[in-house]
Order: C-alpha cells, then structure tokens, then sequence
C-alpha cells in the first residue's frame, strides 16, 4: 500500500475535499506534525518510508531524496520548484507533478495590492492611526508611474491584465521571449532589462528562482535605478539580494518595497525594522479558493498515480533545463 | 486689494506651482498657521479679513459665513462639499468653486489598495512580521466576490473600470440614476440598494455626504449583510456609522473593513483597537501629481476671480439641491 507524507502547511484547512480524497483511497498518510514549513533535517527524518509526497516549499534536496529509498511522487501543492532537486529526483526515477495554474489569479492580485500600498504607504498610515497618529503621507499615482514588469508568464501576465484597468504613465516588460501579442496600447513596450532598471518607478518580479535569476537584482542594478523606485517582489526569496534591499531601503534609493518572499521562510531578517518595507508571509496563493484548488489538484495527482491511472500535471522537460 | 486666506494642508508642498500663482498676483495671502485642518471656532477667528477662501474640509458653517463680512469667493480643494454650508454661502452672495475632477484617480487607485488589502490582510500581515510574527493570512479572491458598489460618479466609475481589469464573479451597482451605457459584461448588474446589502462580499461607497446619506450604513443594513462582508469607505465618514461599524467589526459579522474618511477628522475613535480595521488619514486625494492638480486648478480659479475673469469651476445647480 502506499504511503503519502503531506508536508504543506495549512492542508485541507479551508476545503476538506483534499482530506476526503486521501480518506477514499487505499493509501496511508501523514499531514505535517510540526505545522510549518520543514527544515532539510527534519524533511530528512521523515521521508524514509513514503511512496508519495505531497509537498510545500520545504527543501527537497539530494540528500533528501537519497535518503527517500521509497519515494515514487513528489506532488508540488503551487508552481514553485526552486525547492525541488529536479535532475536528481530524474535520476532516482521519481515523478515530479505541480499546480501550475491554480495560484496565478491569488498572487497576481496580491502583487496589485502591494504595489497599491507601496504606492500610497497605507501600511505605514494605518500603523500610525492604530497608534493614535494622524499623519497624511503623499502618495504616487499610476498615472504618473512607469510600471517594469520583469517575467510575464502566467502571473506576470495576470498583473499586466490587472494594469490594463488603470491607466499607467508607461509598462515596460521583460522575459526571454517577446510575445507581441500581449502588448494591447503603445503605453506597453518590450525592453532589455537594464531599461526597466533605468526608467521605471515600480519593478515587479514574476520569474522563477534559479541559478540565473538568484541576487538578480543587488546593489549594482539597484544603483542604475531612479530615486525613490519601489519594488515588489511576489515570486521567489532570493532574486533580490536582502542585503542590498535592506541598505538601498535604509538610505532611501529605494522609496519603498513590498516582499512576499524571502531567501530563508519564515523570515526572521531585519527588513521588518524597515516602516517602508512592507513584508508578508509568502501569501501569493494564500486564497481560500486558490489555496483550495491547488491542495485538490496536487492530491487528485496523487490518488491518479495510486490508482494507476495517467498523471496530468508531470512538469514539463523545459523546467529541468531551466537548471543548467 | 483682495485678501486670501489658504486653510487646506498640506499646500505647495509637493508642487510650488499655487504659491507661485498667489505671488504673481496683487493678492495677500495666509497659509493655515495652525498647519491642522481647522475647527470651526479657529476658522471663525482667522476669517473676518478675507475676501478669498481656498479651502480644504474644514466646517465653513452658517456662523463661520455670518463672521466672514468680505469673503466673496470660497475655491474648494477637492471635490466633496458637505462641510460647506451652501446655501447660506448663496444667501450671502459668496461664490462656490471646487475641484470635481482632479481627486478622482487618486481615490479610485487607493479605493482598489485597501480592497485588496481587506482582502488578504496585508497590514495585519506586516504587522505581524514587523514584530517577528512569521502568520500566513488566508484571503478571498475577486474571482470569489460579489462586489457592491454604491455611488458610480466620477470615482464610482473608476473604480469599476479598475475592476474590468479582474474576473470578479459578479458586481452590482447602485446609483440614483441607472445607466446602462457603463454596463460592459453580464457580470455587472444595476440592482436596488437592499439587493447589494444582501448579496455583496464586499461593499464600496462612492456617494457625497449629505441628510440623506448621514448613517446610510447601520446596524439595521449592516444585519441584512452576508457574514464576513467587507465594507471600504474613500467617500467621506458619516455614512457608516461609526459606532455599529466597530460592533459588528469586534464580533465579526463584518470580517474587515477599509476605512479612510472619518465623522470627525483627525479620527480618533476606537476603530484603531481593531486589527481586521484598516484604518488611513483620509489619504483618498494625497497622490502627489493629484494633489498638486487640485491646489493648482483651485489656485487657477482663485487669480481668476482676482483678475475678474469669468469662473470655471462653479458648484452646479444640482449640488445645493443635494441639501433639501
């Protein structure tokens, strides 16, 4: 019989449907005793005799894996694989399947919220009114702002969509292709890099974390920034270099960030002795439907792979490559 | 030689363009000295000398009007005009001027932020990672709402265009007038107030303050809401009342609430003991580019009135009809 270990933090919460569908099939299994996010050992610890894994953002090393002689199925519960040894788990022969549209609607509206608060330090005015305080703080307009939008996959897409009902100054946007077919207004331009660096007010982050994207951004792109530019970053911790987002925060380069995503979770750093950084807790896909959707589709994955039947949501060869 | 009295603060702070525009004009001024908005008792004393009044929010009362024997002109920066009193002001021979246009997308944009905001408790997330607090907030998604909105003026309009670029499940709207024109999807229905108390996840009020909107929202409308409604508030306070807002914040029939415009301002009510309240200093104008536009176009009207040129700006008919 097969055995799932559920290492996701919180599992079947806001919806039971997941736990039903464990309860229905001919599987043994085990939602995450600890109640958060898993460090490497105590992944390690607790892998050795599971066929499945329906998994979080824990680290899901090499040592992990050779260390999980039973393990058939990790299940990716978001679209995230920074935290899987993707050739590695290939060469162990073991599947590897994710969710890859069930959080973009959540993280995308997020990154909106964000930008909103960044824009106009609601943050920072509701902390002050919850102390007593009546201070009134300037804010920007979209009007007036270039928006650079770095990856437009299936979030940055969404956000570009979102934007399209406001009425920005500029967006200029960057990934590895340029697909014309999303640039709807001569407002919104295809540029390298280094322009949405130079000339935009507001840089969003909607790329995956790998060898090429870590500390993308750290001081000497931050220092070719305008003044006073905000950044948001919804996608992955370690693409802007905490370190120098801390320094440029401090000295006020950067006007002001919004990060969902930190090198280290749960973050313990000092960006949060910062009132212009506006920090949240990786809550991207943190919805009730979208978190929903994501729990049922890794767990419907799972109980295909139990009952034989054909998996649907493998990850694409193209990921893989992504690591080289 | 005429005497202007500028009681709104900030002003010329971001754009020195409207101290510029006084200079260059045979016009004394004063700027608030107090550098508060002004009760009525510190108005009634500043006014006497003055012919020109470029106003915020501050009470311009029937007694204010009767201390004010030169004033002749009253520039409102902004847009609502419930604190002046309009009637007595044409009683008196006072022309009204005001800003309708200029506040609007500063409004529509922060109404969005705190939305989603309320949505995925952002703020109670930063603060809780402000204070090492590593709490992950679930949130609803706009594909998840029904979202009401009441009052489609100008900002009204906004804000549902904002929406067009998110997949709400459905928006219902309400007005006095019901026009079909701005109706662009099957999502988007024309309903009576009562339906939009029944039926909306979240609630966002876009109408002018006056006798007939004082307290539109109380315990009794507040009762016939869904549970776990959320109430944003960018128009002005007093049509929520305060006192059943925090009731029925505190035992959660209202799940969060938005709140940036107060019955008395600065707020310094029990809203700000309530984590699930975000609460702002009445921020709806404070972009930087909105604000300098409205100081300037009301500054405008002010040299008009000086130079004795035609006025552009005038309170409509309609508004003082508001008041009946």
């Amino acid at each position: 019989m097969h055995k799932a270990l559920i290492t996701s933090v919180p599992f079947g919460q806001k919806d039971r449907k997941p736990i039903d569908i464990l309860d229905s099939l001919s599987v043994e299994y085990l939602v995450n005793p600890i109640g958060r996010k898993l460090n490497e050992q105590e992944l390690l610890s607790l892998i050795k005799e599971f066929s499945i894994l329906i998994a979080g953002t824990e680290p899901i090393t090499k040592q992990v894996i050779e260390n999980a002689p039973n393990l058939k199925l990790i299940s990716r519960i978001g679209i995230g694989l920074d935290n899987v040894d993707l050739v590695t788990a290939r060469d162990y022969g073991i599947q590897v399947s994710y969710t890859p549209d069930a959080p973009a609607p959540a993280v995308s509206e997020l990154t909106i919220g964000l930008m909103i608060s960044a824009m106009r330090s609601i943050h920072q005015a509701n902390l002050n009114m919850h102390q007593g305080n009546w201070n009134r703080f300037f804010g920007r307009s979209f009007e007036d702002l270039t928006i650079g939008i770095i990856g437009l996959g299936r979030i940055g897409k969404r956000v570009l969509n979102h934007l399209d009902g406001f009425q920005c100054k500029e967006i200029l946007l960057n990934d590895l292709i340029h697909d014309q077919q999303i640039i709807s207004s001569n407002k919104i331009r295809w540029v390298d890099k280094e322009e949405i660096y130079r000339n935009s007010d507001l840089i969003s982050l909607h790329i995956p974390l790998n060898k090429k994207t870590h500390n993308l951004i750290s001081s000497e792109e931050i220092s070719i920034m305008k003044d006073r530019v905000m950044l948001v970053n919804t996608s992955r911790g370690g693409i802007i270099n905490e370190a120098d987002l801390y320094n440029n925060l401090k000295d006020g380069k950067i006007a002001s960030a919004a990060i969902d995503v930190f090198e280290e979770e749960p973050y313990k750093g000092n960006l949060s002795s910062l009132d212009n950084c506006i920090i949240t807790s990786h809550m991207g896909s943190m919805t009730e439907d979208c978190r929903a959707r994501m729990e049922i589709e890794a767990t419907q994955e799972a109980a295909r792979f139990i009952k034989g039947e054909k998996l649907e949501l493998v990850v694409p060869k193209d990921e893989y490559e992504d690591l080289g």
